[in-house]
């Protein structure tokens, strides 16, 4: 049994490891993928995506350029420090040129013409700025009834943020867009960093991709050369990098287990203020009940088990 | 050695152990109390400060009734469900009736005043919201240059607010004031839920006060009563109370120990947006190396050493 997906995301070397993931899991059918602005501009992260695909043999699935800037404001010029100029740490040169270009509709209608192609059974994965799927919302608010679940990297709930003090961001980066997706009333399980920052993959393991089998997992190997770098200046101080988008892919596909992730009330700044863009989880229920608040839709994953960077490794050797 | 400190207060149960820390301490020459608008109205908060000290024998510290309200917007009505509507557990009527009143000064000025006779000596304790500070501060900016330290019970910086989702309810309820108190140039340390929830004083200790020869002891006892319910129906489900400002105490007079307490970058959202009132603390340098931040003058206090509860029932048995 596998779940219809569409992937939408700004690709991005962490969103190159979450189309590895979905890539060679039996569980998922990948039936579309839309691009976004966030950390490289809409158009390049297709391109980024289509080389992709094109080096692992799946030139099948179909790509469609999304928003080329948040809903309010511009695009921010993208995260060169993080990806690169390309998004995949230099790389994009070096992958093969694909057959054909994206297709002509655009994402959120992609993502409308997708939900009614699989009602009830499209599993939507958000690992950039949700400006496509705000955009498709307000083309058709009927769509949160044709979908099966939305799930979100994005945000920091009780942990500091890395593009502001509080904000994470994919939100940080439309947090307008981000706002109309999380009070839409569908499921949506958001992986933000408190979840993510836990799951690392170190130098020994981005050796193991670089002398894999897959020559997607030795692309994602080479990536991760110059996203590691960053992390290890900026952010962590050790040769590591946190697995952001793969590990949501992982969670919506309940291939990584999670550990707290409860049901509670969500909502995104969207004032001018210090807070821009924080996800805001009311998480003041679980210090006296652990467990979902009634009537809320957006289930927050706090922690997921340890571990999940062998599982990729394993994934990602499958392309 | 003891050090001069003014005590700005909105008493309040956990503001009454506070006062209690501070008359116990060998270490603490309380010269002054302002008081402020919060969990009851300024000026009901100076009467229970005045009978909380005829009742400890200590008549003579002085106490000013400061602001009314916030610099902005209007006094909340206070925290009746949490301290009861005297602010003190219903315990005001039990307690001797002062054989004076408040000075006939505010508590702003109390406080300048202070600075001029105990230069660059004084510590500032305060427990409520920041507005007689912030009315200080703009009535004299070189307060900052005579004042030895400043001590805040407030705010949430990586744990969930009590007042709203992100926000702690001594500075939501004067955000402005905290603003301008967390910005201003001297040197602040911060303690916030992240530590004072994780001290809690529980039934079986409440009832070591009730049975304290101390009749100060036995009051906080009783007053703890009403504390104890809020916690344990709406709080944390179990007999139990947070020791919020007299932590507070503590730490300023460095009678209990803190385990993270680094010096960062700290804000106060003071938008009309969902993370009003929250202290906006960049913790983003933490991942990378533990410690201050170069020119950041707040210290955030994370974490203390276990068993505050204990030694506050000890300090309370002495007052």
């Amino acid at each position: 049994m596998t779940v219809p997906v569409y992937l939408d995301c700004d690709t991005g070397v962490d969103d190159a490891l979450a189309l590895g993931h979905l890539l060679a899991s039996p569980r998922a059918d990948l039936v579309g993928i839309g691009t976004v602005h966030g950390n490289t501009d809409a158009a390049g992260a297709a391109e980024n995506t289509l080389r992709l695909l094109t080096l692992a043999g799946r030139s099948d699935v179909p790509v469609a350029v999304g928003a080329a800037s948040p809903l309010v404001g511009d695009f921010a010029g993208g995260a060169v420090a993080v990806h690169g100029t390309d998004g995949i740490g230099g790389l994009r040169g070096s992958l093969p040129r694909p057959a054909c270009g994206p297709v002509m509709e655009d994402a959120a209608d992609m993502l409308l013409r997708l939900s009614h192609r699989h009602p009830r059974e499209l599993q939507i994965l958000a690992v950039g700025p949700l400006t496509n799927l705000a955009l498709a919302l307000q083309r058709d608010p009927s769509l949160v009834t044709r979908v099966a679940g939305v799930t979100v990297m994005g945000g920091a709930a009780l942990v500091p943020g890395n593009a502001t003090a509080v904000a994470e961001a994919n939100i940080v980066h439309d947090p307008e867009a981000a706002q109309i997706t999380v009070t839409a009333s569908w499921p949506l399980t958001l992986v933000p960093l408190d979840a993510t920052m836990q799951q690392t993959l170190d130098e020994s393991r981005r050796l193991r991709l670089c002398a894999s089998g897959s020559a997607f997992a030795r692309a994602c190997g080479q990536m991760l050369d110059t996203y590691l770098d960053f992390y290890e200046r900026v952010v962590l101080g050790r040769r590591a990098a946190a697995l952001h988008d793969p590990l949501a892919a992982a969670v919506m596909l309940g291939e990584h287990r999670t550990v707290t992730a409860p049901r509670v009330p969500v909502e995104v700044d969207c004032t001018r203020g210090p807070c821009r863009g924080q996800t805001v989880c009311d998480l003041r229920s679980q210090r006296r009940v652990r467990g979902d608040v009634e009537g809320a839709t957006v289930r927050v994953v706090q922690d997921t088990a340890p571990g999940y960077a062998d599982l990729l490794v394993e994934m990602l050797d499958r392309v």
